[in-house]
């Protein structure tokens, strides 16, 4: 498959658990991770992914782009010449787990370090289903404010990491900083959290260590 | 009930179209107006809110605040003297009809212009489902991108009005008005947009101008 084909996959219905337990082993045994990016509508989901897009060299990476119906999102990730199929839910507000085995199976896993997943703009059922992910992470704009990690916990409670997006932004709103980070904290004591921006380059650097990271572990895990 | 009490509804399983039918029937005797506000994770329903209860004397209202577990908003709410009751999901995506029909008995209806209904911070699974509103609301923050009306279509096919929330945010951020509002009207052609800001003050008598509006049409068409 050329980097400039969007494939477009439909959801289907099925056992998820599954699926995911599938997912995993086609994954495990291709020495790919696989992340599951959720957050909001306009949380920087697909900003975070261009970035990446634009010059990095270190891993080679896909994406599975999951929206309700349009291909925006796959359209602004391909004319970046990144590998990207688009996943549509059909109006279902989560990705299950067996649209996303059969759009992997498509993907030259063997040439590939990491596939990310952008789950549909929704903090609260995409946590809700494994899709045979190595790691959720949550994305979180600072324009939502700080509180979110109270009234969404399943997610923040689940993820790995978060990555706190538009820190550009900071100077111009009323967010504190601080009491955001105890909120995380109190949720899941072990997430790891990294400030970005995906327009200044801010944190850039450090999601790539931690995915660098991640990625030997989960290889030498499965080795 | 005073209004510095928050009372806690939790969520009951229920025939959706059914108690849905039954709020719009009182409402209409009581002459009440219902809003569902629906809008993602921080897109600033609260905010607006607030900006309401804060020395606003033209009409008599209540508020509604839906949650998966907390009662933060609930909190910010009361503090200004707003009459608010609290409506926990448990954790479920959207409110269902029932729980509000239940929660709307307990409010002194008689003594009432409007009840807002803020639902669960999420542009999917709310517009699904029919409350008894006499509109659904959208609100939309201008920092979460300009397409979201095209990726989120149902919420905005179906809602009377939206509001752009965070105008005072558009100097600092790229998001393309013109572009936005095409996309809003490509979806919804008759949608009323009023831009907003909860900080400067901007679009709130716009607001306040349509819900007065919609107040006495909605008491002429069941008088």
């Amino acid at each position: 498959m050329s980097s400039r084909t969007i494939r477009v996959y439909r959801d289907l219905m099925g056992a998820n658990a599954e699926w995911a337990g599938k997912t995993r082993r086609l994954l495990d045994k291709k020495g790919v991770v696989m992340l599951n990016l959720i957050g909001s509508p306009g949380s920087g989901k697909t900003a975070l992914l261009e970035r990446l897009g634009s010059g990095l060299s270190e891993f080679r990476f896909a994406v599975l782009e999951g929206d309700l119906e349009t291909t925006r999102d796959a359209e602004r990730l391909d004319r970046l010449d990144v590998r990207v199929s688009q996943l549509l839910t059909g109006g279902a507000c989560h990705l299950e787990a067996k649209l996303v085995h059969h759009a992997l199976r498509d993907l030259p896993l063997g040439e590939l370090d990491i596939v990310f997943v952008e789950n549909v703009g929704n903090l609260v059922c995409p946590a809700e289903f494994d899709i045979g992910e190595a790691a959720k992470v949550a994305v979180l704009s600072v324009t939502e404010g700080e509180d979110k990690p109270l009234k969404y916990p399943l997610l923040f409670r689940q993820a790995k990491a978060v990555l706190l997006t538009k820190s550009d932004l900071l100077p111009h709103i009323r967010f504190n900083l601080d009491e955001c980070l105890g909120f995380l904290h109190s949720v899941n004591p072990r997430i790891r959290i990294i400030k970005t921006s995906a327009l200044s380059g801010e944190g850039i650097n450090e999601w790539l260590g931690w995915l660098l990271h991640l990625k030997s572990t989960c290889v030498a895990a499965s080795a």
